[in-house]
């Protein structure tokens, strides 16, 4: 691909230069979704143009390059990026290249693996897959992870921070790892920490979570779900009782599994997550209440929009943006409350969550790069 | 459009013909989406082969015919299609033609004002609006009905009767004015019966009904809402707590609004509903009872697929046939139970549920012309 | 899947008895789109309720059934559908099991291998795969086959009858072998057929066919090329001046490679082919020429719907029909023309086609089945 | 829309401060697609930050502003979106408030009324509509455009610049009226201006430019032919022999009708459009000597990409891009080309080529704020 636009990327980098920072960052995973938002997000970050990111691919000998853009296409023409490699790589060389941030976009056995390792290097990480999310072990069980050193895991997983910037703001900024969030997850407890937190919430009956992805969620492998027959003009319920992300509610959320349920659902569309939420109140609320609520917790949060009632989110007015879109309606007797939150799978699902956090770890505004 | 076909459609006729009867249909409002696939049902049911049923446009004189197939070009081809025209019509006319049965496809304003007449001219009537569909003056104020004659208007609708083939068969087949239900009711209503009916569910908590419809529910007037651009890659929720088909919820079930809470969600394809539903049991139960508690209730209903947990409908299941089928998840500890339900919103939801109503009325088996 | 309406059955069949046969088919390889499709078409074919198709999978042993439904979980609900089975067969069952004709819905190698076999234990066959389409060989290289005995090889394909009905109605009726045609090869040979054997085209420029496929043309495999996330919201133009198809074109329009040419393109859809074809006229035509001349063709083809110009086809009109629909329109001075073919790529493109040919073959309307 | 992310605009702004100029921008028209595709373009224009554009509504008073994110809600949390407002307006007002350079994103009979006053009134202008790009009588007709002062118009057209970059970036830079291309138009006019200019197409044949967009170059009104169900799972020529663009393509090609022919098709994706180009060659070519051909023709233009044969361009690789992708493949006999051109009709067909003429018309690099 022609690439006579790298030839003006010089007046972009010198333009911003004071702001550069001296951050080396990693990404091992590129070739997913995720990895090539956060790779995008990376590679147009204000503060890394002195110092662009590695894309990292297989383990093991630091083998020739593959161009990015020959991986995914449409990055090509995004500042940096044609002249970009995605090369094999090992420990040695990460610490040979001064990487101190590392971004795993993983499965989540390569990344309970490996962040030991990192850590043990002197290496910072932020975590896209589920290995270290949960603290507690029967949570944990549906990873199914075998740890070679159980002493060293449980004590790498007590020091894992749970990537929520809106919740965990000032444990990720110490953290040498964050366990980015999983995508249901996000758009579910930001939609309900406000209220639980200001105890509003009648738990007795449970919180139910229905929820609808976008089919990158099932990743890019080729499957039979994923073939565009069987998703195409098509929705249905999955893992009913069972999700994976399940584990994430309870703990960030301080619940029982009697007190919340979440069902997912594959939608026909490439990209998005809008989760409905059903609540019975405490107390008799009022929409102002409520509105306030949402408001007075997301004050200092700028990636989280409050829609004002009756208006609610769509999937279309968060698609390729890094907010999580809130909004709510309340029955008429005023007892109960329905949520819906929306957000991008791969962005505050994913990607730009992970950035959001390396801001944070950095000591950056938590939205530079993301506006 | 050529119709050579036309030629070898009497070799059908001829062959069926020992099974035809005198049934006189005729159709209201054949332009919309519902009409249309009504329309493709009776010009190719077995029994009404020598009374083809009659298309009709605007009330008032007998204009000349448009042809059917102009309206709706997906028609062509289809026996008898390709010759039969839409024409202005009258009362004096219909009962002249012989109308036996009449198909109202119209909006529930006219649905509210012809049903009477139809009725004092000897017509039975399907209606496949929500004018009848109500007994409950509060719950049908949502379509805000003005009676000409609020004496009459309520005889009518005190011996309409609410088309639910499989709750409310035997009074169908005797019935003058069928109600036909709702597209969303009708999805959540076979997949609560046979549980309410078996006092198996804990109503203290509530049900909760997330619904997901295709844009053909949303009509054929182009408008914002049903715009490619805004509809397509998106998904929002709408008429929280406020949806017109709840009152059929309601009575139908009899419950109250405490007791059971619907939000409907438009959908990125052309048709089908999905409906997951959230039930508490009053009783832990297993996943052998459930299933026993499905099959009893429809053991006769041909029409209702029960699946074999923990296989659950999809949408694409159920698209252009004219089944609705029901499957389910229980929860580990058997308390809570996750009901899902799909139909085609323009089949068993409108069109295929209005033809089995014709049937039961006629007196022919309940799927003549629909398997 | 409950079954209830499996009693009904009967009626049905009796309904029909008289014009029961004894023609006893099979299909091999229902489990891809063109082989459900096909079993659909079977399973209600007016004159098999007598004789319900064979449903084979694997070659070998006659293996245990594997329920049809489960393979198609969407031709549930059709008369006979749940009660069949997908068995392991061999040459020996099907003439126990007395069948006289044997549809391949198999990779073109298996085809090739097959066919010779069938032929000489006494089966007709209608393959649909590209084996046996070409007569030329350096057209048929494309298809890589290796024949085990060259000789029979080439009497078999001498005898192969290429199976447009359109074309070549009569030798189908008495051929042992039809080689049905590919998709994209009949929505452009029924499109141009009548113009060139009318003499009416300009060969020397060259004939322009840019053709438009659904996903189901890609097939069943899950592949990157099907992936709902490469393939929706998308287009792309493949096999450009190497399309498998453009033998058949060159064979059945006698052209050369000069004078057609031919660009598939993979639309986010899920089935059905619009070609638009590029055609100058040797002399100046008008509409009404050009008219009388598609009409005349295919005044005795009830599946070719020829359209009034300016009216023109659209994919919406044919998916789901037996039918290809053709259009045109004519630049204002009389030399240039562009058609519009539609067909749906499962149907008139492959299943549908093949039971038109059965239909012949065996001496029944071509369009039993099919209305 | 909560909008706390105001607060760190200033950081943004202050880092770029020392680029900014004084170019003060309007746009009239905004509310549609490749308005609020030109609103996000220009909000976050590095050169624009101190003279944020004016949006503009109706003509006549200067009334109250309605938020430009109620218009176009994914515009909200762009830097300065949230608090940007559409207004009435008039010219006296323009002319107050400092506007030097007007963009209409307006009908084109409203562009053909305005523009002149807007000269007259020392503003530029770059007008994205049909009115000023036909210098020929005859092919501007189909427009049906009616002027009040037929010699002002004349001479008014008479100074208009055709807005593609690629050929007449010298002419653009002096202009001060610039007519924006179509969207189609600058599909094919980019393609085939290389081999053009080079003489190496035999024109004898005619060009045929089969083209392909996504529905919201139909506008945002709801119609028919927008409608969900209309424009989903399916495809349709249109206009064929009568496509407003074709006049750009004779005048920017400098071709006759016979020698260039342009069938648009309505795809059912929200953007992007690719146009399949087939071309004779004079001489037979080889693909290095076309490759190099294209790429000496946009050696210096950033916003062409030239795949390598054999790739292709994708629609998925341009859409939200600023791109226009070509690539090519020719025949085994070096005499037939089939170009693919793709790009995203609101960006590098309308908004993206308006601001890089704007970029041109102020002096700057002509990939500011696109890059």
């Amino acid at each position: 691909m022609h690439s006579a636009q790298a030839k003006y990327a010089y007046v972009w980098r010198r333009r911003l230069s004071d702001a550069f920072s001296t951050l080396r960052t990693a990404i091992v995973g590129v070739s997913g979704y995720s990895g090539a938002e956060l790779a995008r997000l990376l590679l147009r970050h204000p503060r890394l143009q002195n110092t662009l990111p590695l894309f990292l691919g297989h383990y093991g000998t630091e083998s020739r390059s593959v161009a990015l853009t020959d991986i995914h296409p449409q990055l090509s023409g995004l500042p940096n990026a044609d002249d970009a490699g995605v090369t094999g790589w090992n420990w040695n060389q990460l610490q040979r290249e001064g990487v101190d941030l590392l971004f795993l976009a993983t499965p989540h056995e390569q990344s309970r693996e490996w962040v030991p390792e990192a850590l043990a290097r002197g290496l910072r990480v932020v975590d896209l897959s589920g290995a270290w999310r949960l603290r507690d072990e029967t949570n944990r069980a549906v990873y199914k992870l075998h740890d070679a050193d159980a002493a060293l895991a449980a004590t790498v997983q007590a020091e894992a921070v749970y990537g929520s910037p809106e919740l965990h703001g000032p444990a990720i900024a110490k953290a040498r790892l964050v366990a980015n969030p999983g995508c249901y997850s996000t758009s579910i407890i930001l939609a309900l920490a406000p209220l639980l937190r200001a105890n509003m919430v009648d738990l007795d009956c449970g919180i139910i979570c229905d929820s609808k992805s976008g089919v990158s969620g099932a990743g890019k492998a080729p499957t039979p779900t994923t073939h565009f027959m069987n998703a195409a003009d098509n929705l249905s319920a999955y893992a009913v009782f069972g999700h994976r992300h399940t584990g994430e509610l309870l703990e960030q959320l301080q619940l029982t599994e009697n007190q919340i349920q979440f069902t997912p659902h594959l939608l026909p569309i490439p990209r998005g997550i809008l989760s409905t939420i059903y609540v019975r109140l405490a107390d008799s609320g009022t929409t102002e209440n409520i509105q306030a609520c949402f408001d007075a917790f997301y004050a200092e949060a700028p990636l989280v929009r409050i829609r004002r009632s009756p208006a609610l989110p769509q999937i279309q007015h968060v698609v390729r943006t890094n907010f999580c879109d809130i909004g709510f309606s309340l029955s008429p007797d005023g007892k109960r409350l329905v949520i819906v939150s929306c957000l991008d799978n791969l962005l505050k699902g994913a990607a730009s969550q992970a950035v959001q956090n390396m801001n944070l770890m950095a000591g950056w505004h938590e939205t530079e790069g993301l506006l």
